[in-house]
C-alpha cells in the first residue's frame, strides 16, 4: 500500500482542536563554512527563540529524498506533504507553470520553452538567444498567440528572459514526450515524440504548432526559433481533505509554493509580502484550519547566492517573531526546510534538513539548540522526509492504533 | 524477496551454542511527564544493571512499523520476530483467541463476538448489552453451544464481560467477512458478508448461526443479540526452525504473547507468574534451545492504566533479577519492547523503543545508561523493528556474507 493511503487508512478525520503547523525554512540546512569558523548559517546565526523550543520539544533530520540525493522544490515538497517523491513527480512544465501563478487542470500537458536562435538551416547556433528580456520574450509570444491548432488549446505564458511556459488544454491528452530540446548548439530542434497513445496525438498538436511558430518567427534576428522541455501533468493527487479528513491552508508569498500546495488540495490564504503578514494571516484564520503550512523562502535565496551572512540574518528574523505563532499553541509545531541550500555550494544540495518538534506529545530528548549538530543526534533520529506527515499526525493524536 | 526469506537465505543452521535471548518489556518506551521534571519512565527509574549492560554493548532505537504509527500487540510483534508487519496482519479475531489460550489452526476462522441487547424490532439499543458479567456471558453461550451448521464446526469461548470468541472450524473456510458489527446503536446487525469465494461460504455459515443464536437468545432481557467484528485467519508464517535453524522457546506469562510466539513456532514453556519463574523456567531449559522470548508485561499494564511510578517500579524490579539471566552468558542479549505505552497517554503510542544490545560481537558505542535519550543517540541508530531479528542473528554469528 502507498505510504499516503497507509497513514490514511489510521487517520482521525474531523478534529477541529489539534492544529498542526509546518514551518518551512526554504533550503534551511547549510554547510560548516571555513569562512565563519566551519559553522554552518544556522549554527551562526543567533535564535535563541528556536533554541528554547528545542528545549522544550525534540529535534531530527530529514533526508528529503534518499541519502545523498539532491531535490528539486518539487519531490522535496510533494515528500513533506506526506507522498513518495519517486511516485509522485512533478514535471519541469508543471512546475514553471505553478511558479509563475498557473495552476494546471489535471488534464493539461504543459512545458517549458525556451527561445533560440538557430542559422538558416535551422541549426541552433544560440541556445538562450542571447538572453533576450522578458519583453522581448513577450514580444515573440504575442506573435504566436494566435496560432490555431485543432484538438486543444494553446495559452503561452512569458517566464523570464528566454523563457516561457506552453500550456495545452484538451481532452485526453498525454504528457509522455520527449524534449525537443537536443540540449546543445550546433543541432536542430528535435520533433516532439510521444511515448504512448496519447502522448503521440498531443505531440502531433505540438509539432503542428511550432511548425506555425516557426513560420512568423523567421526573419527576426535572434530568438527565431524555439525548443521544449518537462512536458508534463499534474499528478492526480488525493488531497489532505480526502486523505486525512483535514482542512489545510497553504501561507506562501512565491505562487510556485502556493502552487505545490495547491496539488494536495491546500486553500492558498492571501498573506502579503512578508513573515509578519503571514503571521498575521494565520491569527485571522486560526480557528478556520487544522493543518497550515508556512513557507519562509528568503533562506533559500540567499543560499543560491552564496550569501552566507544574509541567511543567518533572515534565520534570525524569522527568530524574532516565531514567538506569535507558538502563542497560538497550535497541537504540533514542525520547523524544518524542505532541503538544504548551504550558501557553500550556491545550489541544493542532499544534505540531510534540520528538524524541530513541539508538542505535548513529543517525548523530550534534551536539545539544547536547534542546529544541525544537535538535530542529527536528536531523539527523532533521521527520517525520510515522507514520513513527517505521519509524525505530525501521530503527535495530534489523529491516528489510531494500527492492528489490534 | 521477503525480508525474512532474505534473513534465511543467510542463516546458519543448528549452532547450539550461541545462543540469543530476546527480553521484551512490554510498553517499554515512555514519554516526558511533567510531573516528573520532564523524565519517561525509563529515566526516572533507577536500574544501575541496565546501564551498566548499556556501558558494555551498544543502544539504539526500534521504531515499530512506520514512524509515526502506534501498534496493537501482533504487528510489534511480529515485527520483532523477523516479519514484515504490514504484510502478516494478524486479524483481532485471532488475537482475541490467542490471549484466552486457544491456539487457532491454520485452517480456522475466528472473530470477536459482543453480546448486545436490542429492541423487539432488532435494533441495537446497548452496544454491551449492559455489560454483563462474565458469567452471564457463560450462561448465554452455553445456550448456543449445541447449535449445528451444515459444512463447520463451531466453537464458542467466553473471554470477559460481554465479550467471547467465534472459532469455525472446517475445510476451506475464508476469513475476509466483514464485520456484522454496525458500529453504533440504532441499526441492526448487519448480515455477514465475504469478500471472495471462500469468504462468501463461511459467511454463509456464519448468517445460518446467528440466525439460530438470535432466535434462542429471544425472551432475555438483556444481551438477546450478538454482534461479530475482527474475522480472521491466523496468517501462515514460517516457523523460526525453518527459516533459521532456530530451537526456539517463550516464556510468557499472558496468553497473547504465548499465542504470538506459537505463530512463529516457538515452544511454549511453563513459567509460573512472575519474572522470578520465568527466570528460573530459563535456567532449566537454557540447554535445550538457541533463542528464548522472555515477555515481562506489568510495564505495560502500568502504562495502560496512567500509572508513572508503578512502570518505573516494574522496571526497577526487573533491573533487580537480571543478572540472573546475564550469567547465563547468551551470545546476544537484546533488551527491549514491542512499544511505547506511555503512562502520559494511557494507551500504546508511535514513539520509538529503546533497545540495548550486549554481545562479545557489539561494538561497543560509549552508552552511559539504558534510557530514551541515550538510545536516541546509541550506536545502533533507529531501526524499523523487523530488522532486530537479522541484527540478533548476525550478532550471534548466525548469518552467512551475503554476496562474493
Amino acid at each position: 500500500m502507498d505510504l499516503h493511503r497507509f497513514y490514511s487508512s489510521l487517520a482521525i478525520r474531523n478534529d477541529r482542536k489539534r492544529k498542526i503547523v509546518l514551518l518551512l525554512i526554504d533550503g534551511l540546512g547549510g554547510l560548516s563554512h571555513e569562512g565563519y569558523g566551519y559553522k554552518t548559517e544556522l549554527e551562526y546565526a543567533s535564535h535563541p527563540n528556536l533554541d528554547r523550543l528545542a528545549s522544550r520539544g525534540a529535534t531530527g533530520m530529514l533526508t528529503p529524498v534518499l541519502p545523498g540525493v539532491t531535490p528539486g522544490s518539487g519531490p522535496a515538497h510533494i515528500a513533506l506533504f506526506g507522498m513518495d517523491p519517486l511516485s509522485f513527480t512533478i514535471g519541469r512544465g508543471v512546475l514553471e507553470a505553478l511558479g509563475i501563478g498557473i495552476v494546471p487542470d489535471p488534464s493539461d500537458v504543459l512545458a517549458r520553452g525556451n527561445f533560440c536562435t538557430v542559422d538558416d538551416k535551422g541549426v541552433i547556433i544560440d541556445r538562450r538567444a542571447g538572453r533576450i528580456s522578458t519583453d522581448t520574450c513577450e514580444q515573440r509570444l504575442s506573435l504566436l498567440r494566435d496560432i490555431r491548432v485543432p484538438g486543444c488549446d494553446i495559452e503561452l505564458h512569458a517566464v523570464r528572459d528566454h523563457r516561457f511556459v506552453l500550456r495545452l488544454k484538451g481532452s485526453d491528452l498525454g504528457g509522455r514526450i520527449d524534449d525537443t530540446d537536443p540540449g546543445k548548439v550546433g543541432e536542430k530542434p528535435k520533433p516532439a515524440a510521444g511515448r504512448n497513445p496519447p502522448a503521440e496525438a498531443t505531440a502531433g498538436f505540438v509539432n503542428a504548432f511550432v511548425a506555425q511558430a516557426l513560420s512568423r518567427l523567421r526573419g527576426t534576428s535572434a530568438a527565431n526559433a524555439l525548443v521544449l522541455r518537462g512536458f508534463s501533468m499534474q499528478p492526480s493527487v488525493p488531497s489532505f481533505d480526502e486523505l486525512y479528513g483535514l482542512r489545510s491552508a497553504a501561507l506562501a508569498i512565491y505562487p510556485m509554493y502556493k502552487g505545490l500546495a495547491r496539488v494536495v488540495g491546500m486553500d492558498i490564504l492571501n498573506c502579503g509580502t512578508d513573515f509578519a503578514d503571514q503571521l498575521r494571516t494565520l491569527e485571522t484564520h486560526w480557528d478556520d484550519y487544522d493543518y497550515f503550512f508556512i513557507h519562509y523562502k528568503y533562506t533559500d535565496s540567499c543560499g543560491e547566492d552564496g550569501e552566507f551572512l544574509s541567511k543567518a540574518h533572515h534565520i534570525e528574523t524569522l527568530d524574532g517573531s516565531i514567538d506569535r505563532l507558538v502563542s497560538l499553541e497550535p497541537a504540533v509545531l514542525a520547523v524544518t526546510g524542505d532541503h538544504s541550500t548551504p550558501a557553500a555550494l550556491r545550489s541544493h544540495s542532499w544534505h540531510p534538513v534540520p528538524l524541530l518538534l513541539v508538542s505535548p506529545t513529543c517525548r523530550r530528548d534534551g536539545s539544547s539548540a536547534f542546529t544541525e549538530s544537535v538535530c542529527a543526534r536528536g531523539g527523532l533520529g533521521t527520517l525520510e522526509s515522507k514520513y513527517l506527515m505521519g509524525v505530525l499526525l501521530a503527535h495530534a493524536l489523529r491516528l489510531e492504533k494500527f492492528g489490534a
